[in-house]
C-alpha cells in the first residue's frame, strides 16, 4: 500500500489543529469570550459564501474560500498580531513567511506550493479574490465590536480615524458592504462606543 | 440606499456565531479540550481541500466545502448528537429540519433554499459530494481519538465493531482513505486503546 502522500497530508491536518489555540483580541458576538483563529476562519468562509454577490468584480469563490480558510495558519508559528498594535509590522513578516514554509511544507510539494502562493496572494491584496478575502477579514471584527459596545476599540482606546483607515480596505472588495460598514461606524460614534 | 438583502445576510452571519458554543464530545488532537462545531467545520473544510484528490469519483470541491461548512449549523437549535448514542436518532430529525428552516430562513429566499438543499444533500449522503463530505466528518474524530489514547471510544466504552460500522462510511467517499483508516483501527486495537 502506498500511503506516503496521504501520510504527509495527514501530518499537515494534525499540525493545523493548533490554529484552534491561537486567540484573537476580538470577542465573539455579544460576548466576552475571545475568538480563536479556527473559528474566525470558519466565519470568514461562511461570510464569503453568503456575501460573494456583493464583490466589486466577479470572484472565484473557491479561491477566496481557500484564502480565508488558510490565511491565519502562519500564526501557529508567528502568533496573532493585533491590527491596531503600532509596535509590530503587519506586513508579511519574515516570521510569517518562515511559518508558511514550515507548515505548508509538511504537504506534498505541489500542494505546499499552491497554498503558499494563495497565502501570498492574500497578503499582497492585489487580485479581486484577495481584495474580497481581505474585506471579509476587516468586516467580521467590525460587526463583532459593534455588538460588544465597542469591543477592542473601547478596550484599547482606538479612535474613529484609526478604525476608519483600517476598515476602508473593505471598499476595495465591496463598495456596497463598505457603505453599510461606514454607516455602522457613524452609528458607533453616535452611540458613544467609538470616539472621534 | 437599499440594504434590505444585505441586512438579512448580516442577521444570518451574526446568528451562526452561536455554532462556536456547540461543544462536541471529541477532543482536539492530543488534548482534553472539547472541540466546538465551528472549529470542527473549519477542520473538515481544510481536509476537503487537502484530501479531495482521494475521492472515489471526481467531486465539485466548492460544493463539498459548502456542505462541510454548513453541515452542523442546525445544531444551534438541535444540539450535538453523539454518534455512539443509541438512544437518539441520528437521521435528519424533525428538530434539525426545523432548525434548518429557521436559521437558513434568515437569508434571502434564494440563498435559504440553496443552503437547505445542500444540507439535505449532505444528510442524504447519496451524491459523490455528500459521500465525500460525510467521509471527512467520520475521519476527523477517528484521527482525534487515536491521538488521545482512544478518546471518546475509551471514555464511553465503545467497542471496535461499533466504531468499525460507523467509520465504514469513509469508504463510500474514498477507498484509499478508508484503507488508511482501517489500518489505524487495527493499530488502535493492538495498542489497547480500542477494545474488540
Amino acid at each position: 500500500m502506498e500511503f506516503s502522500k496521504l501520510l504527509q497530508q495527514i501530518a499537515f491536518i494534525i499540525e493545523i489543529d493548533k490554529l484552534k489555540y491561537i486567540q484573537r483580541k476580538t470577542k465573539l458576538f455579544n460576548s466576552d469570550r475571545c475568538e480563536n483563529d479556527a473559528e474566525h476562519s470558519w466565519h470568514l468562509a461562511m461570510m464569503t459564501i453568503i456575501l460573494a454577490e456583493h464583490a466589486n468584480s466577479p470572484i472565484d469563490v473557491l479561491k477566496v474560500l481557500k484564502m480565508v480558510l488558510i490565511h491565519d495558519i502562519v500564526e501557529i508559528d508567528a502568533g496573532d498580531t493585533f491590527i491596531y498594535d503600532t509596535g509590530k509590522s503587519h506586513d508579511n513578516t519574515e516570521e510569517e513567511l518562515l511559518g508558511a514554509k514550515r507548515i505548508f511544507g509538511l504537504l506534498p510539494s505541489d500542494q505546499a506550493n499552491e497554498l503558499i502562493e494563495i497565502w501570498l496572494e492574500f497578503e499582497n491584496g492585489i487580485t479581486e479574490e484577495a481584495k474580497f478575502a481581505r474585506s471579509m477579514d476587516r468586516f467580521e471584527p467590525l460587526l463583532q465590536n459593534t455588538s460588544n459596545n465597542g469591543g477592542t476599540w473601547a478596550e484599547f482606546n482606538v479612535n474613529y480615524d484609526k478604525v476608519y483607515n483600517k476598515k476602508k480596505a473593505i471598499e476595495r472588495g465591496s463598495s456596497s458592504i463598505w457603505k453599510y460598514a461606514e454607516n455602522l461606524l457613524n452609528e458607533s460614534v453616535e452611540k458613544g462606543i467609538l470616539k472621534k
